[in-house]
């Protein structure tokens, strides 16, 4: 028994929810499970098939990527992982998928614009897109600067990440995040879901409006206000 | 056991369905039954995922929102349900969903062209899309005043309940109805592929016509008509 | 045991064919299997949903609409099969779905474009689209006047229904055929997945040409020419 | 016992994961494993469909399109495989599809753009996408010119078929290999994903630009470079 065999247990159902959730190809994408109180987390190796995983190959890392347990390399993407636990001490799953029309945004470097109540139950404001990286960054320590892409975006544009749990890279795909690595995958699902309605609603009407503030408001507060009322006390 | 026992396992199947279908992610969406004589209704709790969703987990209210059997929080959609109940004394059964194209419509702030015989088969006219409501409505009673829309919607345009068992609620998504839960379920599956057939058709040719006069009736009346000869006797 | 037991089993198989195929919802689409010999053809009773459906629920009529075998009501489609069996004596099966993108198409009031070679394996030349219909003979006979549209754009377009084995109706959907009920099927399905490589062709480049007239031609003599080198001997 | 069965069952499971993958309708398509040491490979037989595909069903060929084992006719598209075999020694595997996007990219004569990580994770170009064939080659040995087509693509554009494993066949679909026939498909199914997320990008921006060479670099290096750390060592 390791110590962090409950996190790896735990990292390992987030991440083959993936696949059942029609959320990946072969093995793209990853899942990773945050400890805060001990300052680590258990992530996908990297390259492995969805079919062959075993909760055993979860990689635990500290914050600074250093190995902690696991004999397998770790995701590619663990550097982006780490820097965010260790910047927003509030997450405890961080979701990273290439999920199509998530995906085909962020390819045309466009924010998601909120157009509906599907939209406002989950966040107030336009899914958020980062600029696109920059040279000497994407040839230096490129995975850890993603991480910074979305830490500068949040903070410039002053979004909080316990109210905003989502994000596209440009050109490349959405992370998501929680306060658990479910919560982070159900984000996915959510994002996915809000990228594909966005997209057709354009495509009926390119001049469709923004949703209005006050359904914005009613529903993110419906859901998430200290006097909400949706779901169960 | 239960004096509305029936009423509850009724509502729960008909729910279950829409995950079947493929209508709902997650816990999105509910169908309420409703029995006219006794002034009731049967609903899905508020945001309880369907594969955890049990048949006792039924709430039942009046038509007035007093809860009169069931220890969850019903549905945050309730409201909506129960003052269309209370209103259109035909009707046994409602269903709302986030179903992809539907909601594209809706945050188009479209109703759905009527283009093919498809569409007629189920109603004579475009499927309706009510106005954006105002703000102090939204900031009030919203779920009931969502209702309202559908209800003076539906009587400014002289639109029948009974003939037009679908509405697109602009930005949110659809209600629809029926002399059953079932047949409720059944009108948001068939108004989802309505929704995707319009949606290519206006791809394909953005000048492509209504459907003429002569096939709406043709097609609604060979289903719906006092000579009807679709389906058993 | 009935004269008919066979027609009306290999009936049933080739209806149960649609549902699993993804062509059709609830009880959209008919199947019927001809038999040119007696002059009869076994068809879907009308508004059945496929999960109840009996071999021994199957209608077995003449090419009069006379019925030869059964209780239930046959398909409303009816008068539309019989009709077509009665002038092309070269077909054993028919089939009529509302598959997705075959009916956005007779949405649109277009013809198919033959784009590509999956389209040449099949046809040389576009899916035909039929004109409208007039209100005189939608008022009329209806069922039968839509076999007669058919046949009528075969003839004025010297169409050969043994090289051309589907068509849509203008704001309907698409009726195919073939020497049996299963090829038929097949020829739904095959126009659906062409209907939709056509949209998409087009999304993307709208310009995008007609496949050369060489390249019709190997494609479709490789597989139906007198050389056919395609599938088994 | 036969010298070949290894190969025929490899060529077997792959093409078996064809329909698995959503890739192929019908009998759409063939996989085919070679052997280069031997000089051979076995292939799909012509027009039989996935679920009655039998190991022993498999052709075995030289790369001049001599049968040496089997009873069957092998895939139309023999002769695209042999002369690819024939030409490029360092493959193994070779797969085709009808696949919808790809074909709908195909249909359109466009190369796929790169304009994602995704794609960037694969190759380091746009896919690429033969000129049309001319009259007379059509009329020749048709599908021994497919092979030229794509032979004399990549010589005159300079292209190295071990770094760009995917090719589209104007008019026609797309073909793809590798050093297996389990890679040919894995790159079947990755040109169908990076096909849909590029017509999606130009559908919601159409003037989205090409991916940035440095991004270009950097996901193409990472997992395949010499200092790859994409997967396990």
């Amino acid at each position: 028994m390791g110590k962090y065999d409950h996190l790896k247990d735990t990292c390992y159902k987030a991440n083959m929810k993936l696949p059942e959730l029609g959320l990946v190809l072969y093995t793209f994408g990853n899942v990773s499970a945050g400890d805060q109180e001990n300052g680590v987390f258990a992530i996908k190796p990297s390259g492995v098939p969805y079919e062959e995983l075993r909760v055993q190959d979860m990689v635990v890392l500290d914050f600074d990527n250093n190995i902690i347990e696991g004999e397998m390399r770790p995701s590619s993407d663990t550097k982006t992982h780490a820097l965010l636990y260790k910047n927003w001490k509030g997450i405890s799953g961080i979701s990273h998928t290439h999920s199509t029309y998530a995906v085909a945004w962020a390819q045309a470097q466009k924010a998601i614009p909120i157009m509906g109540t599907t939209h406002a139950d989950h966040l107030a404001i336009d899914i958020p897109c980062t600029p696109v990286m920059s040279d000497d960054k994407i040839k230096g320590n490129y995975e850890h600067e993603t991480a910074n892409q979305i830490l500068n975006h949040f903070e410039s544009n002053q979004l909080n990440y316990q109210e905003v749990e989502m994000v596209l890279i440009s050109n490349h795909g959405p992370f998501t995040w929680g306060n658990s690595p479910d919560k982070a995958v159900y984000n996915s699902a959510v994002l996915e879901e809000l990228a594909e309605m966005a997209y057709l609603s354009l495509q009926i009407n390119p001049d469709a409006p923004h949703l209005k503030k006050a359904l914005i408001q009613k529903h993110y507060e419906r859901k998430h206000g200290k006097d909400a009322y949706y779901g169960q006390k």
